[in-house]
């Protein structure tokens, strides 16, 4: 029996997302309390004190224990489910992902689309510009490493769903919003359909 | 029994640093191979081809399978050992670290120390000049919220040195080499000498 689960979030972040997708995929109940990153709500002293020190959502409550690292609460809901594989190799070959998804692909692909979504072209600062051709080509060079692989396997760790997809699904399925292109990534677009197929998928909003 | 496993690495670097602690730890044998990064050893077609499409070292090679990531080797190796923890929260806590040091610490801090130390202040490119202060900052912010957490905790997830440890530890004891500075991070300090006081410790080089 699990302890009572609330999740901190704002949900229009796609971290956040992977959060709820997990939770609904494995049926498995979450309160949610929002906050509104654009208002800086998460930077607030009692959040700070609170729930996360970093500063950042999501945070997954665990009774009165608290876990920051959105691919960490997922691993938390998942444990002894269908969603982690069952083999050594794929389990670790699951978490590569995860760790690529947060090293190579949110920095740039989800950052572009808060950068041009929510914060607006012109609303960008100098510095902010002045990262846009490094973020768009890592973005890229991101999304065409997950095409070859998607092209040679149904999903990305294991012969089925697990939180590797959870994970990429959840940047990469509105990444135009960032001025990606995924009209030309035929791979990639049929794994986003098998994945908004999945017994029990919710969408993002 | 374990597949033979061979380490991709290029010696120099922190995130292969990483594995072949983990495998000194836990009294894993492991082989090496040494890629130059400074060369380009790293996006040859041949490596590109066979290790990691990524163009990334560390790669664990284990029988005839790759898996890239540090953070994920790490697990691969230390599953089932005293390196994980037995608790699902705290096994979830840990992996909340590893991805924090990934997201928020190794971009910055590790960075940093790249260019400052191989590549060289002289010659780092405009682009590169105009990220330092957010790495500088970010880095800051890590480290901070690092020796906040060692404050109340002897180490970063549970009771004992987990993976949390060796992800966080491989840069940080290295971090002065990009421009930061360690001694007034007294919990950092004391932290670091409890890893290098291991049983089966390595040092990076």
């Amino acid at each position: 029996m699990m302890e009572k689960l609330i999740l901190h979030e704002d949900a229009r972040s796609g971290n956040c997302y992977k959060i709820r997708l997990t939770a609904a995929l494995l049926g498995i109940p979450i309160e949610r309390r929002n906050y509104d990153i654009m208002k800086g709500e998460t930077r607030a002293r009692e959040f700070l004190d609170t729930v996360n020190a970093n500063g950042r959502i999501p945070v997954l409550q665990v009774g009165d224990r608290f876990l920051p690292e959105s691919n960490a609460a997922c691993w938390y809901l998942a444990e002894g489910s269908e969603l982690i594989p069952g083999g050594r190799f794929a389990r670790a070959d699951m978490l590569r992902w995860m760790f690529f998804e947060q090293y190579n692909h949110e920095p740039n692909v989800a950052t572009l689309r808060f950068w041009y979504y929510f914060i607006g072209e012109q609303n960008l600062s100098d510095a902010q510009r002045a990262q846009v051709p490094a973020k768009r080509a890592g973005g890229e060079a991101a999304l065409a490493l997950m095409d070859e692989h998607l092209g040679i396997n149904a999903f990305m760790a294991g012969p089925s769903a697990s939180l590797a997809d959870i994970a990429l699904y959840a940047y990469t399925h509105v990444c135009e919003a960032g001025g990606f292109r995924l009209r030309d990534r035929h791979h990639i677009c049929a794994w986003l359909d098998r994945i908004a197929a999945l017994p029990g998928y919710v969408a993002m909003v």
